[in-house]
């Protein structure tokens, strides 16, 4: 599976990936106000709300970009509905070729792990029968139990062809309070980043691992020690656009190759219609303001990437 | 809620909970049969079977108990019926008047967080309604992303009256690795545990902290020092019985006043007719076997608590 973002990535030149973090407040009026007249006002009606619009932002982008990230709290705060609308999104993402990268952020004890990983990333026994249940492509995982929480998930992504996205350094302004402390002289997320390095040397595809990091574009120096601490490493870069992340600052999360890092934008791209530059596609045309996004991010990273 | 614990705590003198963590090789064979005969070999089969089987336990020692917790991974393995029968679990406890811990180790960045508390301890909005999507009393949660991946956690607990059980020291055999580092001469889950403390002064309860720590039964040393370093913080113990803790370990979880901390047995319990001491039940009267567990647990630490 890491064979086949990479080559997605070349295909569509786009080291990209569209966040389906679908908040209602995103969802345009009309959208809304079509499911809730079918529906009601519902845990339905929203489930209903979030798919149509997941389904208008992927037709209009499928064919400019390798993956998508949905963010499983964005479903699952909506209960049942909400998560079989996750699940919708990921089969219909997956029919339409795209790499789908759950972010699901699991991770516990060994067993618990185990659980987690069959469910989202393998097939589950019932009696002579098994199921895979979620089905995704990719998923991100939690480290803080160590080893015997992470190793369940290699497992079961050795036996499927699929891969992790290991939070390592995260986007967010408060991810330094225990990510950042010195350890023996070195922030503790260079002493994860290095078990990731390790770990995915397990699980090799034919340049990068199939393990890969997350390291949030918001910290582009402490992406540059990172890339270089991980060198066949991809990692999964969030915090691009509206979190604050720019082109310019990503180049160093790229190796020389011009491989090795896959940004992801959520609100940038699907609620790009909210925005100034945007606005004049209109609520009801919101998924070619994505599309528009969409081009404008490829532009802004590959110029980077260009004129490093 | 944490007043609600406590005081059932008391009542019950039985500081302990029941992990309801059904892998299907602990579901007695005449349930799997049952529910498979009625649902077939299919994921909605094992979410049936797994219905059955807690419900046995629930009903068992739901007089002796004061909580219970479901590993919401045992259910998400088998996609939405598991995770359907995951909410009934809740519901039903709630019913029987259990405190509910809903063991799901989420956290994110502030707004992914925000929405997991939503589902989970609060209401999501919906046009004009608002629903509780899965309402559990407490959830346990990650603390790598540091405080703005858990505060909206707390915000939606002060609302509700909620609490949380924040990872500290996990039981697993590799927590140590990253969870026991040095910095500063003073391993990282003391850090964590300080933080814990400082986050739970923003939503006291009459004794203790709506906002708790998870420290494993297996450290019991490090749970002794946490136990000073958190004062007011109440500990959720996990991994007694099958991983290993035992009661006299375990006292020192505790305070002076006898409370504190609570236990948490999984495997030890609901799978307890598979223990050569409860093998006389037999299978078909599983839930009876779990009674003598639980009971046994409760003699075990509450001995250990009164030779102290």
């Amino acid at each position: 599976m890491i064979n086949k973002l990479i080559s997605k990535i070349q295909k569509t030149n786009a080291p990209i990936v569209v966040g389906l973090d679908p908040m209602l407040g995103y969802i345009p009026a009309h959208i809304q106000e079509k499911a809730f007249a079918e529906y009601g006002e519902t845990l339905e009606g929203a489930a209903e709300a979030i798919w149509q619009f997941n389904k208008g932002i992927v037709d209009a982008t499928c064919d400019l970009i390798p993956a998508v990230k949905p963010q499983i709290a964005m479903y699952e705060q909506f209960g049942l509905p909400g998560i079989a609308a996750y699940k919708k999104t990921i089969d219909y993402c997956k029919q339409k070729d795209l790499v789908v990268i759950g972010d699901i952020k699991r991770g516990d004890i060994g067993s618990t792990s185990a659980a987690y990983a069959v469910g989202h990333l393998g097939k589950v026994q019932v009696g002579s029968k098994s199921y895979a249940a979620f089905d995704e492509d990719f998923a991100t995982v939690n480290p803080y139990l160590g080893t015997d929480g992470v190793k369940p998930f290699i497992d079961v992504c050795k036996e499927e062809n699929k891969g992790l996205f290991i939070l390592v350094k995260t986007s967010n302004p408060s991810s330094g309070e225990f990510q950042d402390r010195l350890i023996e002289g070195r922030p503790l997320y260079e002493w994860v980043g290095e078990m990731v390095a390790k770990w995915g040397e397990e699980h090799m595809g034919d340049s990068y691992s199939y393990i890969g990091a997350v390291v949030g574009a918001t910290y582009p120096e402490m992406g540059k020690v990172l890339r270089r601490l991980m060198p066949k490493t991809f990692i999964l870069v969030p915090g691009y656009g509206a979190q604050g992340g720019k082109g310019a600052d990503l180049v160093h999360f790229f190796n020389e190759d011009g491989l090795g890092a896959i940004v992801n934008s959520s609100r940038g791209i699907i609620a790009a219609y909210k925005q100034e530059k945007y606005a004049a596609y209109g609520a009801e045309n919101y998924a070619d303001a994505s599309r528009a996004a969409v081009k404008d991010m490829i532009a802004d990273i590959s110029g980077a990437l260009e004129n490093r």
